[in-house]
């Protein structure tokens, strides 16, 4: 019976791993989670109602294009909605008993990554590799859908031993830190009493799990275009507006701003495309650009700074410039040590080692659910499930133990049962 | 008989504006010209026989794809060559009778640029705008190969009453200053007296000849590439060498560089790409760029800073880099104004209004030919010849009036009867 | 009797090199020249009346510690406001006769230069050098105040037969182009029909005269300063603001303004003073910049850039700044080539060289007093009294031939005469 | 007889407050100092004997001029060379019984601050105030010394009953970390067991000792001149060398440097001066500049990165440079814990409280002693005596208790009393 479920869970992680879909384009995938979780049994919330704004969307071309890509499934639902990028879903199981509401969080989407096709590589040898191109799962999402859908089958099973209310929320778009907030802006958690959510691999080794997992960044995510006036460079230099210079001089001065005696910061500057040809004016330039911070303070600082440097690099050439949020999240540390070590009792019973503490020193925006839920006076834990990785994440050839899936389902299911057990 | 050679030059100017092809890519151009040049009875030059070091040419990949848009012709001719960027041909009556060599020099190649595909625009409407999409003859190279070709059968007629030896140079790449080099280079301007070119437009009236232009500045354009090294912006900072920070000092510090006592300098910085993602230490930065000066002295004073520049950008952040010249051309100023007053004088019977004067103020490689020939005391002079103008050149809408072509014509007739008849 | 005057100007230019004070202090030098002037029984116009706004005044306590390196005169007159720093005068002689109003223009001003002290120097070696340590008449201005002073005498003793009003105009704080606005502005020119000023040195060579000078460069002089906050850069580096780098933006970014199609253009960042210490976070950031253009368009645009450039950097270090207008002086193109033939026709008679015109590409601020008169149809007219020099103009070894002086004179005198000889 | 000790600490602090003198230019301060140690009857070595290589040495003008500031002393030693920098003296008492060798560390230079002269500032009301203008005691150095030659006294006075080695290092030049590496080069320390160190103030609370004080940052101060061309920037500016922008472009890309993910950095470049006059190209441009690292491998790093930036920017503007290493510092982590608790054992018994942890996150070059003894498996402690002050450190109206003097008098005795004891 244990086998059948980690069959189950290789099974769904698999096809998963086929139809990998990038942030606000998980189509298919949405589409399949709804079909599962409906033929679970379950109540399910998707499309704009569980929306509010959307940072970081694909153009509209892309948007449109990706439609092409799904392999339609005959649905009895209305998908409209999902095409238009409100990706996604939340399925629920209410008992209408008393009990607490506890919220499972599954993150779905893939990595902008051209999948590794050679045979050290399994999804290729095994013939599961993603069928769309530049996209894979290179960071273990499919894993966690499949936990999310098997957690499903076995509340709808169960549910006549289980009281209050649980929510199994799909979120797209976490590559880049873009979906949370659209998600907890529809108040989708404002009843929500316990948060739980995890992911395969990191610092947690083999047949681990680290649980009251903090130091989560605070980080933002910018695009930066300016926009100046084309002017033929040798007849008329002094009639343009030079762009380009606006942005390399924009992209030269973030870079001074990491001093903070607070803590770490980071900026970086990934991308400036600026310019259409070699004897003109440039009259546009556009920087991808993030920033860090170890606490929040020290990010909303940093973005203060970022503002005047973006502002100050507008005037000096004359031009206008627009600032668009394409993601964030905010810091998160974990200050209830004694519901971690509640968790950890908990899960001390099975195979795998519990450990009740990690550092992560990177960025999540489960932490804006986080954030959410504990102003409400709920708790919120982060957990590692450790596994064999064959290259790090966000790699080409990314690929994890799919024995790890059953840990991972393990502890959900272990949770759940403590506190929604009638 | 007069307007049959208008109706000659219009049949060919069309023919060439709808196989436009950019600089390096004068596939279906040159074979083309080789073709009629050889009908003709020309004894003619082309393929690597004719270049030496070529500059800006375009990636391989390019280079094959354009051979699938060229019409086959039915060629007895080896055109391997041609289909490696060997284009352009000379094309050579030698009498055999003493007297002066005498070159015209026509320029070929197209601009990438989309055509204008409305009812106003005359090629669009009379059905022979370019088939090539994003190429388009916006800058009149058209009729300058129907007036070179038209010359061909001319003095293959008269070649009984000539003497000396006259040679038809149908150059590549003049757009982005890139061809003259390499004709030069291989020495096929060696022995000539007298070089002879012109242009459709610019500052000339509608039935106006303008000889004796000078005051062509002297300009480089340079490919900048930095080479860094890629790490996590947020995890190793440090790791990364930043080729977009050494690309946007470059781009600012260059545009300081334009202040010389001797005369007017530019520069521009057109084009700045660098990075790949937000969160990525950027490991590539590529800079478009081009000088220009007055004088030789003052763009050789600004190529030297610019060297400074570049190689100090890369020692900022520690990264290698590579320049690659794209294009260049000389400044050249006409010293002898005997030699136009005589031209002038030749021209004086025609009923168009004939100039013995205009400063160009933009560059024209060209100008390599004349330094060639004057070096070996020959003597060059270049001409505008006047015409109406829908657009600007280098404008999707830009179109000539066609019997302007006729001017041209009779001014490289009347010249080479003058020189070389017997 | 010639050589009484020649006599005379060398003995005074001798006295007035020896009290040589730099622009607004030259306390001694005015009280001196209206001393003279009142003794020629002139009127003089002096202090506040004959000023409106002065631009690049030294700071108080400068002014009031000049004041003990002045040798008290026993004088007649209020000399309160000259030690207020309301230098120079003017002297007229009105005739009351109808005729024209012609007016002379001498710059009194020195140089801010420690004098030669070796025995190749002339003033030195016949004890005539400057008494004020650091301030020295290095560009001939003690030669201009003498050739004035002459011609006072002159017009004092002539004046029976003259007609109309002269007017001998002593102005302060030529050096940095400060002080001519300042008399402009105070209306002293506002019925002038004829203003005539002049030059020893530069282009004219010995025993030559030019006249109809133009090609004034338009210049301004900006003092930037930037004020930030201090912070203990180890400590505390993200609660300082750094001024240092705000002008060191602002330093690099100005210098890549200089490309006009309308013509010359220049820019220069001469000075920059910022910061107190290693440790500390500079507060504060000064620099020091002059604009030059070829017409007066060109340095307006500079101008509006300039400002984007300081306020832009301001903005990127979120410091306060301050712009003071250190001196201007507009672009001069001399209109009237027939009143330069008519003054070249005046002066052939004498044994100098007379010639109609020279470019000088350079800046003057009697270009204020030439727009001024012109806007009321008067006339102007600058000229170059060649001379041979030991050291270029503005250098500590800087000495002219002494008896250049009695061509200036000449000059004036011609030219009084014929306007106002009865 | 405790009462006297105190007495004496406040007498001999005065005394040396009275005379502050900054780093090199510890002439009297030095006098007093050996005449003292050898009324007490010890060893002293001083000037040439105890240096190496001096870092941050004022310029020859002020050297010579300070000693104009200095009360002769009759003093029967010679102190030629004290006036030429060779400041601080060693007080040695060698038992030649066997016993450790045992050093005690006392900074003696002044700050370069003028002195609070208002009633509230202590030192002024009771009329022992700096009597070198500029200089100032505003660290608590004259308290160390006090404390070093009260144990001076009280090692000669107990000489018969210590045994092995006592030495007493009195340091010049700590501010701005300079003058230790000069003894440690000079081999002053090479047989030295255990190496005792203290500062009155910082973290340390009234009544507090702290011991094991550890977290000294790595720093580097560096000075930086660039060495350009000048010219006239409106008549020829492309004959300068642009010095102020090599500078300025300097500042702004080493501010750029301070992401490491090891662990915390630091750059500031304090002070900018570049340039003479408005209308000059810049020919010189100086930099002062300080590094910190959290560890010495970060400091290494980013001194590396900074030799890029200075490099570079020559080079961008074809002007030379020199970079002066002014001071340095080596981070310091205590890593004998044991060693600490011992210390702290041996204090416990006192009415002083004592902690056995501080970080220092600051920079002292008494790690470079450390190092040193360390290096030859010696020990090292450092320890902070608690007061209050009046103002923070390096402020013009610092001051503390006096009565601190004791607590640091009886640490140091009882560690000589623990390793020295017969």
């Amino acid at each position: 019976m244990e086998d059948q479920i980690l069959e189950r869970l290789i099974t769904l992680r698999r096809e998963f791993h086929q139809c990998a879909e990038v942030g606000w384009l998980e189509y298919e995938t949405t589409i399949k989670i709804i079909h599962y979780l409906k033929s679970c049994g379950l109540k399910v919330l998707y499309g704009k109602s569980i929306h509010s704004e959307r940072m970081g969307l694909p153009d509209e071309q892309t948007m449109k294009e990706h439609k092409k890509n799904v392999n339609c499934l005959e649905v009895d639902f209305d998908t409209e909605e999902i095409f238009m990028g409100y990706t996604g879903a939340v399925g629920i199981l209410d008992t209408k008993r008393p009990g607490p509401t506890v919220a499972l969080r599954f993150d779905i989407d893939s990595n902008a990554i051209e999948e590794d096709e050679s045979q050290e590589h399994i999804p290729y040898k095994e013939k599961f590799s993603s069928k769309n191109r530049g996209m894979m799962h290179a960071c273990g999402h499919d894993g966690h859908i499949a936990m999310g859908l098997e957690i499903a089958k076995k509340i709808s099973e169960e549910k006549n031993e289980l009281c209050g209310k649980i929510m199994l929320i799909f979120q797209p778009a976490e590559e880049g830190v873009r979906g949370a907030k659209s998600l907890v802006g529809a108040e989708i958690l404002k009843d929500v009493d316990y948060i739980l959510s995890g992911h395969i691999g990191f610092m947690a080794k083999k047949n681990q799990v680290i649980c009251g997992i903090d130091g989560f960044l605070a980080t933002s995510k910018l695009d930066i275009h300016y926009y100046g006036k084309a002017s033929h460079s040798g007849a008329y230099p002094e009639k343009g507006k030079n762009a380009l210079l606006a942005a390399a001089n924009c992209a030269i001065n973030l870079h001074t701003l990491c001093q903070f005696s607070q803590g770490m910061s980071r900026i970086n500057v990934g991308l400036l495309h600026a310019g259409t040809g070699r004897n003109v004016v440039p009259a546009d330039g556009k920087l991808e650009v993030e920033t860090r911070g170890e606490t929040q303070e020290i990010n909303d600082q940093l973005l203060k700074r970022v503002d005047d440097v973006i502002r100050g690099s507008a005037t000096l050439y004359d031009v206008d410039y627009e600032v668009i949020r394409m993601g964030s999240a905010p810091a998160y540390t974990c200050k209830d040590r004694k519901f971690v070590s509640l968790v950890e009792n908990l899960l001390n019973k099975y195979d795998f080692e519990v450990m009740n503490h990690g550092h992560f020193g990177a960025s999540e925006d489960v932490t804006y659910m986080f954030h959410e839920v504990e102003k409400n006076n709920g708790k919120g834990i982060y957990m590692l499930f450790g596994t064999n990785l064959k290259a790090p994440h966000h790699h080409s050839s990314f690929d994890f133990d799919e024995d790890t899936l059953k840990n991972g389902y393990i502890v959900y299911k272990t949770l759940i049962e403590h506190f929604n057990r009638r």
